[in-house]
């Protein structure tokens, strides 16, 4: 990793505010956000300033936090009523990755537990626990790395979808932890990062955090991966997860599903890598969970540019479903689970 | 179609020039190009200012005729030898797509029968045969569409893949001609437009013909078409071909694998629309078929704006190839095809 990238943290917390990258403006700026507002981190959260499904859990822990923070200086009324309503109000940023859910929930029990004059208390525990999320994660993700890097052999050509390195978590990331961790193991591995349209983050942020490490990426558009499945020059693909339903079935970024069936169709590996806190087992499939639907600009105006005839009609959905009958295996932070799906064994749950 | 459109002419030549639509400049504006200098068709052929098979078929055809043309303004030494000259420029400026090859070798066999002394009959009679292509290439979209009308059912949605209307044809186009022909037969057709990374051909040129025909039709990110056809939203998807092999594999736009391995998946029927000008038979299989690769900065810096770090490895292929166990079905001028493929019956073919 080049020097003046090896120490970046996506999200870190101050001691009274939030600091974060700016996802958007990579790889060409390299730019910080540091906020005590609340509403700007929830703003930051759909904008996908802040994005990917660990980061969404991590940032929302520290936000819950601004807002206790902000409700305790200017003396609410009902801080337990103030605090619920901020937590909906974080929960409403993006509806589909279960991590931001996740650590919400953690929070809610926090405050149930104590009354409106608990504040200061509540505050307290509140940033334990969005520390104990944060430091938890790095774990995590170490740990899927070395679980995940066994499946990965020397001489491999792994191909990824949007982002799941260092700036969607605490740590070396989710699906690109695992290929680091390889790496960093003596093993060879080529990366094809899907460029994942529309907002590019394989193009955008893979390559960049593949550049800054040293791992060699070639940028592919997700179309040519199927290309590339056929001429037999990828051995695997490893992809995260926004939310994973108790039967295998995963909501990921949009084109996923269509790299999965691909791998399935070439008898390639598809390994999807993500730590328990994804897992949503009150889901029992894919079908319940909720899809978001993004604004069409991010489709007709990529980088600004309009490159549609006005008033186009546009389907945009953020993400897909991926039947668990196409994940070759599930890389967690309690180890690997193979086909059939359904029961987690040592994945701690909530 | 909007009254300013309805009469577009994608190529014509004007009597002693080539007119034609810069098709990198739509959808934000329709320019015309015209010029007598062949030299700039072969430029406006490799930058994609014309594309599309039988397009590129077309101008062919007319390019030789602006370089005997200027072969006798000139009055060029050896006529015949400038000539083959300019044949071989006009071949080289794009690998993949079959009609180029065929309107060349049209005017090799013209300049064969004569002798250098013959300029201005070799010029007349590449007129000739370049008015022919011209005239014989609406007539083949017209036939293509009514063969291939009658595999669309009224209430289908489609899903189409890069651009293949009138701004590839002198006529009505190829798979976008076929829903046109449907339309026009009474049956409501809804065509989704995959938006085809890199060049956007979907989203600047199919969403433009649709919306200027008014066809209904839904902009979609290429990795959306899997989730739209696990929807069930999706009948059937229709592309067109740059080069089909006599066993009936097909090299066309980046991405149309991937799409026909998706509607194989679904159990969605994949149809390849094409005139038989398309069809190279001297290839057994598609295998032998040149793949374009184009300049890493179609990938890299979309509409001009740069995405990815610099120096950035890029794999862009301008094409991919789809074997002929996943087509269902080829709709040609001569009728529909099914397989096995290879016995192409009543198709045209020199």
């Amino acid at each position: 990793m080049s020097e003046d990238t090896k120490d970046l943290k996506a999200l870190e917390w101050t001691g009274s505010s939030l600091r974060f990258i700016d996802q958007t403006a990579l790889p060409l700026r390299l730019n910080y956000i540091e906020t005590k507002d609340y509403r700007e981190v929830i703003h930051a959260i759909k904008s996908l300033t802040i994005r990917g499904a660990p980061a969404l859990g991590i940032a929302a822990g520290y936000t819950a936090v601004l807002a206790a923070q902000e409700g305790i200086e200017s003396r609410v009324k009902d801080f337990v009523l103030w605090m619920h309503e901020a937590l909906i109000e974080i929960e409403k940023a993006r509806p589909t990755a279960r991590n931001l859910f996740f650590a919400i929930e953690r929070m809610r029990e926090i405050l149930t537990r104590h009354n409106r004059s608990d504040a200061a208390q509540i505050k307290q525990e509140f940033l334990e626990e969005a520390n104990r999320l944060y430091h938890e994660d790095a774990d995590l993700c170490r740990r899927i790395g070395e679980f995940g890097a066994e499946l990965i052999k020397d001489g491999d050509s792994v191909i990824t979808h949007c982002n799941t390195g260092m700036l969607v978590t605490a740590g070396i990331g989710t699906a690109l932890g695992v290929i680091c961790t390889a790496i960093d193991r003596g093993k060879n591995i080529h990366v094809y990062a899907d460029e994942t349209r529309p907002l590019l983050q394989g193009a955008r942020l893979t390559t960049w955090e593949c550049m800054n490490r040293g791992i060699p990426v070639t940028l592919i558009c997700n179309g040519a991966a199927a290309y590339i499945l056929r001429m037999g020059k990828a051995n695997c693909a490893i992809v995260g997860a926004d939310r994973i339903a108790a039967n295998g079935d995963v909501a990921n970024k949009i084109g996923t599903y269509s790299l999965a069936v691909n791998c399935k169709a070439h008898n390639v590996p598809f390994y999807v890598a993500a730590p328990y806190s994804t897992f949503d087992l009150s889901i029992d499939s894919g079908d319940k969970i909720p899809i978001e639907e993004r604004n069409t600009a991010e489709v007709t105006k990529p980088c600004g540019v309009t490159i549609a005839p006005e008033g186009v009609s546009v389907f945009n959905p953020a993400f897909d479903l991926t039947p668990a009958e196409l994940v070759t295996a599930f890389i967690t932070d309690a180890g690997i689970f193979r086909p059939p799906y359904g029961k987690w064994g040592d994945l701690k749950t909530v």
